[in-house]
């Protein structure tokens, strides 16, 4: 096995843990900020360590697209490609394939779909998504699963029935990644629950998946349009119904205050974007709340984004007008600088989050992490979106 | 007098020194990158410390258009507002005013034109200029000076009669930037000569000049379309001319043959936008020439941009194909590696230079370095060419 989960300590269900990985450890719960095309925007890899961040995530979707797995694999794969030597874990591309890409076909064979690239045909299912990520050489490698759309986008029905079909295809295109899987010994294979917000359909998908043995297990299928509230009893529901000795991974959740629920309710791995997608557009996070830099209001702030943080923005004095300027005037340490803080203050959040579990004392959370949603950082974002 | 200008060894008119200022020393031959808004492009101070790099130059034009001079002062100027706390060097703003901006009106006053931010009508004069860097506070502040466009623009007998209108008007505008600065005692003022291609105007400009007893002296009025030989012609003729005790700042050059043909006339101080600029476009620097990423050819190719290079780059271990793949992704990772990369090979070349003065030993020029003009390298510069 390529991969081992110590618990050290438990606080109800939340578990404070180590993850041993063939390129060193991490300890959990832990936050992965992501590197989407295998570049943390401006970041150098020494400073995303300085940030705390122990493992990140590559999209195997973009780098399949470009400059394309084979190359990478011929570069010694992800880890010596960007020059990350602590561990890595790669999506399967599936979200991408579905949440992105004009689709022009979805079956049992998998997804068909226009790159964002170039337009032309390309498909992704659970063999080609293994052999994507077997070359890539991530640490952790996820399933090929189905992930349907948001409630809501369809009538309740239509909803539940293609739940239905994304837990059954999930399940067995489970079975045809492990079978495809080349190299067990080196990378760990996580299966993904589906479920959408149905408790029921949920449960059956846990049971579907998780009597395979893998090292790990995900939530997949949450944070795609639903509600806070909605996230939370999707994930207060299931993440207990995952194997207790196994590392779980809630996939692309989300603000502070939903890490820390799903914390609470046994998840140990999260990702998200919000750092660096927030960051490359003005956006900041703070323990007050998020700011938006580019509003004229801090063009003549000299304090920093949050003087209670140790990032190398903040410690480093640079002003909330400066780095305001920095975006006025599209100078690129701006967006580098904001993502420095951004994930900085992610990282700092799972080591208050950690530090409560190992001296089991709840967090206080609403005196020292702001409540934030999606509502309270709405229009955050400019018209530039990654595509993620 | 705020400089302080100590010459340690002498090779022939080359001189190795020291500068000393208010916010630190700085070794001679110095190459200065451009930090035109305020920034290094995606670089932090610190990494453009580990180019280095030990004195840095802003844009009084761009900073005097945003975030405007009255901001940066109140944010305690320049070295506070970036957090750089080393020496920095404004030029006066002339250059630009003159060489980028839709120009209105050049009369005794100074230049009157459009900003390249919001069209309005701008002026910028001696009186101005120096209020704008007194402002900025920079230990170097630059004379403004009256900047001729180059010849083969006008005919000969037009282009005579503009350089000595140029010539006059520099020597009067120096008078009145004397007499306008305001910190003396704590920023440096330096005089700049004109005379274009002309060697009896380059004489006539040196002692219209000179005779000030100013901390330094620059050559302007170079590099503003001319041949590579004629630039070499108009500095060997003029470094010579410049008061021995004081240093010699040769402005906007250049490539690394161009710097130590000018450093072998008795030149003291560069500043070029070149390692950033082509940085941002993907073309970098080596040992054995330019290399221009984003080229099929390097998709592939294992090797760091220069073996022989300590930069963080190159001792990094990233590749050429990983830095192409940045571009190609839109990645700004991709400019920030690539100007480190750039950066520091100037400051390598400059060591270089240094160490042979030391040791009285001249420079192994063409088995060290490339002998690298504007035509080899044309055609490296992108559409997007920073208005600098």
């Amino acid at each position: 096995m390529s991969l081992r989960f110590e618990i050290k300590a438990r606080m109800g269900l939340a578990r404070l843990g180590v993850v041993h990985t063939p390129h060193g450890s991490f300890d959990t719960p832990a936050f992965m900020p992501v590197a989407t095309a295998g570049a943390m925007k401006g970041l150098t890899p020494q400073q995303v360590r300085e940030t705390g961040s122990q493992i990140i995530l590559n999209n195997a979707y973009h780098l399949f697209l470009r400059p394309g797995h084979k190359r990478v694999e011929a570069f010694g794969g992800s880890h010596r490609f960007m020059r990350w030597d602590g561990p890595i874990l790669t999506d399967s591309g599936g979200f991408q394939a579905f949440s992105m890409a004009q689709i022009r076909d979805i079956n049992e064979d998998g997804v068909t779909f226009r790159s964002f690239i170039d337009g032309s045909r390309v498909h992704l299912g659970p063999e080609s998504s293994m052999e994507v990520q077997n070359a890539l050489g991530a640490d952790i490698i996820m399933a090929f699963d189905d992930c349907p759309p948001a409630q809501g986008t369809l009538d309740d029905a239509s909803y539940k029935s293609r739940v239905i079909e994304a837990n059954d295809r999930t399940a067995r295109w489970l079975e045809r990644c492990i079978a495809a899987h080349k190299k067990p010994s080196d990378q760990s294979l996580f299966g993904i629950v589906q479920g959408g917000t149905d408790p029921d359909l949920r449960r059956r998908s846990v049971e579907s998946i998780c009597h395979f043995g893998l090292p790990g297990f995900a939530i997949g299928g949450v944070a795609v349009g639903e509600t806070t509230a909605s996230i939370r009893e999707t994930v207060t529901l299931t993440a207990p119904l995952l194997p207790a000795d196994k590392p779980r991974y809630l996939m692309g959740v989300g603000y502070e205050r939903d890490i820390w629920s799903a914390v609470l309710a046994g998840v140990d791995m999260f990702d998200c974007v919000l750092p660096t997608r927030n960051g490359r557009n003005a956006s900041v996070f703070s323990r007050t709340g998020p700011l938006r830099l580019r509003n004229a209001k801090y063009a003549e702030d000299h304090s920093v984004i949050d003087s209670d943080c140790d990032c190398e923005a903040c410690a480093g004095g640079f002003s909330r007008g400066y780095i305001r300027h920095l975006f006025q005037a599209g100078e690129i340490l701006g967006p580098v600088l904001a993502s420095i803080h951004n994930i900085r203050h992610f990282q700092r959040l799972l080591l208050d989050i950690r530090a409560a579990i190992r001296d089991n004392l709840p967090l206080p959370f609403e005196r020292r992490w702001p409540v934030v949603t999606q509502e309270a950082c709405e229009g955050t974002e400019g018209a530039e979106i990654d595509p993620t």
